[in-house]
């Protein structure tokens, strides 16, 4: 399609754990720091459709990691619930549960209506998804800067929402 | 928006390597397990689109790993294939199929037909997402009571379907 | 369903960091290799709606982490970007951003148009997301046949967007 790339090496942080076995032959016992935190966030929904920003807890967990380099995985252990990144603008949050119940009606010929009044809220879980996963640098989550983590209830509103944020690296 | 978090820290196995190289000295090995572990699961599917159950096979794979705190990412290596939580009841499982069918009907004016009779299903696996990935926790894989893993079959049948189960952590 | 299962152990490298501190016994210091590696790509895009593969330059960030095991996310820092895994086929990619069209058309009722005139980029990133995770076997990203890595560019044209490429594993 001829254009270039350009790939700067922003962070390479590709620590050996060798190097750490040395410092502890030199009684430095400073080294290799593998680490995989899970934490829960717990919250309360009011809307049936409703976007929670979570991006500061999100940020706060990764802070107290203290992983400096990994990934970091937003994860609604829910099958009416999605997890998604973008923009807290109060017209475009308005906009997403809009979107949301234009591509996935709550009235509609669901078979699984027959059991429980939420197939719209189940399809929409499902294809839009119930985890993000970002990067870890220099100890904090990376994001754009109109990036932001919501938790999307889609069958609100609910007393106990749950997040788990689970963050891996050295 | 006026609501507060609760942050419960469930699980937070920050084990330090330190720790193991300070147990070397003491001469007990047990220590650091830092593992990455990919299994590959095969199967056939039986209709054009389909959702196959692989929860309890990719849970055996996070078992078996015996990693205890982490990431599981569930991938699909193919263009036509999306994987998806969500609850297995029969009816929903069928609304997930007619969801599909109509954000991305066969029918169409497709260029990509010109070639190969399938632009809705690459259409479908490209926007849906052709993995997922869950935190592991204990040894297991989080998850929510109504949240199965499915591969959904969108351009089947097919004698042959991988899923990539990839287990990092400790 | 009454389906089986075949689980072929294609890749256990399940490396214990003990056998690493055995091996420091023995003077061989060569041993647990724990990395988690970020680097970043650099583009313009031209068009308003268009995907640019990024397989190779992600590939090669993968190949030169020297990471034999674990995870590659592919993660875009921006509210109006998507980050897809699909076949390189000239008409599909047309077809791509015409269903990208349909779904989210740029003419509508939007809240944030009040603001600034990109509410369906907005929606379409937040709803297909913005990141994809790929297995790490073998010292190579592992990706089906025709399953290649695009930028989406959903608000374009733009001098630079970025793309994050996080490489985990050992």
């Amino acid at each position: 399609m001829g254009f270039g790339f350009n790939v700067d090496d922003i962070s390479s942080s590709a620590t050996r754990a060798q190097i750490a076995l040395n410092a502890l032959n030199r009684s430095e016992l400073g080294g290799v720091d593998l680490k995989a935190t899970t934490r829960t966030l717990e919250m309360a929904t009011t809307g049936r459709i409703q976007l929670l920003d979570i991006t500061r807890p999100v940020e706060q967990i990764v802070r107290d990691s203290g992983i400096k380099s990994g990934l970091c995985l937003v994860h609604a252990p829910h099958a009416t619930v999605a997890i998604i990144a973008n923009e807290n603008e109060q017209g475009l949050v308005r906009d997403f549960v809009d979107k949301i119940e234009e591509l996935y009606p709550p009235r509609g010929n669901y078979l699984h209506n027959r059991i429980d009044d939420n197939a719209s809220s189940h399809l929409a879980s499902g294809l839009i998804g119930s985890s993000r996963t970002f990067p870890v640098r220099d100890g904090r989550l990376v994001r754009g800067t109109w990036q932001n983590i919501f938790l999307v209830e889609l069958d609100g509103p609910r007393t106990q929402r749950l997040v788990e944020v689970t963050v891996i690296g050295e």
